[in-house]
């Protein structure tokens, strides 16, 4: 194995990255999947491993283009892109970067819940507008400690956001596979129980096709005219058109969410609705995060090219 | 006592508020303190308490004009705008409405930080302006979990501020007139030396002349060019010159700020910064809580014109 042919980088990364990755392992970089077919067939064999990063579809007719492909080491937890099970049937195994993004995952969706029911960016309208001077001070909105939030999907990162959410007093319920151990708070066997449970759906659980939708028109209509969904898991968990319907109807109060379906074309109608945060997906986008993302990439890289055991393999 | 007489209610009420001090009390009305000097003598003699609200200065002039008067039922914990030295030296209790509010004013310190760290007013731009599709993913902002904060004041709000922060695995520290009891929280004797070690810095003292410009030039330089300021208090607490300068100048990263010098109208230096999250003092701002103000308000007046003892008293 030549170190200096054998990795494929795919994907848009920062310069920092970029250096770390060539300067590791010589990669030669590509925008998406679909590029692979743009390489000579002498390049593709030599491809052994594939630093990859992005949200276009990473399937079998992509791996059999790289006959000698023996890994792909996503960056980011989630690897809904990839189809494992044609990794796996390839025997190309499959690595993620698990665990190192999970505080600021969390950070993020507590700080669109209190954003959302404060109504910061409608307060902050309000004075930088001159209406706080001419017209008084805005008006009421609605208590956040206290309230009940529900955690849809209690893994690693549910966990965390549940941790911050009993700082703020919250009543803490949830779904998951199966009940877990916590400080008390409340297992759902289903997700409508749950929403009926709540004033706030988080909704933190992993993507792909297993999970599509799970957040149903029935989920939404539990949650009520008093409900918050928060959303930072990815836009194909969550009835994206019963969402927009709901909140375009008064039949839920609000959301928060830094996944769409379709990102970054996302549709239109959510710019129209007064009562949703919107962010572009940047639930692990800080400096920190993603220099410990790209490592963990690398690292398992590395491991895979010295034959050591991959550090946090998904298959 | 002649119930329906006796209450004079000033500031700008809520229409439930309003009806519930008629009700209890038969209030007349007033916008400020500056207009009891409109009210006929006969009237003014009958005042013998006061539901007041708002940051107009209520002194010794004004408390002179009123000669039953005995008391002043402040709405709010804050109770600078009253002279309660004159009160005092006239026997004229003294009531504010603290703890209610906790919550509150402490969520909203937690999300102005998280809002400010995460950029999320400029990423949220990046989506609706459609940068996000056209560009691509919004700049790497800053790991907020994790940091060290800074608390101002250990008092009841800095205490609700420092649990949740905790949440989020941050170094807390803090100044306090003493050394509390703490899990392990770190003391500081003065704000240059909290200043100093952390990141962010949380205002949460009591307004008035004992704090004014405690967070001063100094404090606020030793906060640096990595830190953040918060506050939730009073405008005056802070040398809002200096703070301007140094976001300026790059000598501060940032603010997240609830309260001004005065308010409502505001600085307009401001509004040009693009650091900044700039709240209309809204801290205690939810249905649910400034009901819980009122009511906590028309308890004390209730005590006092019963002759019992005040709920919540200040002199």
């Amino acid at each position: 194995m030549t170190p200096t042919d054998c990795v494929l980088t795919i994907g848009s990364y920062s310069d920092a990255d970029k250096a770390a990755l060539a300067d590791a392992f010589g990669a030669r970089f590509l925008v998406g999947p679909a590029d692979i077919a743009g390489l000579d067939q002498a390049t593709r064999d030599k491809v052994t491993a594939v630093a990859f990063k992005g949200h276009h579809p990473f399937g079998a007719a992509e791996m059999d283009l790289l006959p000698n492909l023996g890994l792909i080491a996503n960056f980011g937890v989630g690897y809904d892109a990839i189809d494992v099970a044609a990794a796996s049937a390839r025997n190309v195994r499959v690595t993620n970067t698990p665990d190192v993004l999970n505080d600021d995952v969390a950070d993020l969706a507590v700080a669109m819940l209190l954003m959302q029911g404060r109504e910061m960016a409608q307060a902050s309208d309000w004075a930088r507008s001159g209406q706080w001077a001419e017209k008084g001070e805005y008006p009421l909105n609605r208590k956040v400690s206290g309230g009940r939030a529900g955690i849809v999907g209690l893994g690693r990162i549910g966990r965390e956001i549940a941790d911050r959410l009993a700082g703020f007093k919250m009543d803490i319920h949830y779904t998951s596979r199966r009940e877990k151990e916590t400080p008390g708070w409340t297992f759902h066997a289903d997700p409508v129980s749950l929403a009926e449970a709540v004033d706030y759906l988080i909704v933190a659980l992993v993507g792909g096709a297993e999970t599509a939708g799970h957040v149903s028109a029935e989920v939404i209509a539990a949650l009520g005219p008093r409900g918050v969904l928060i959303n930072i898991s990815r836009g194909t968990t969550v009835d994206e058109e019963a969402l927009i319907q709901a909140l375009s109807t008064g039949k839920l109060a609000g959301a928060g969410l830094d996944v769409f379906l379709n990102e970054p074309k996302i549709d239109p109608r959510f710019y129209d609705l007064p009562n949703v945060v919107i962010q572009p997906h940047q639930g692990s986008g800080t400096v920190e995060t993603r220099a410990a993302m790209a490592k963990l990439q690398r690292d398992n890289i590395a491991a895979y090219t010295a034959g050591s055991a991959l550090l946090t393999p998904v298959n």
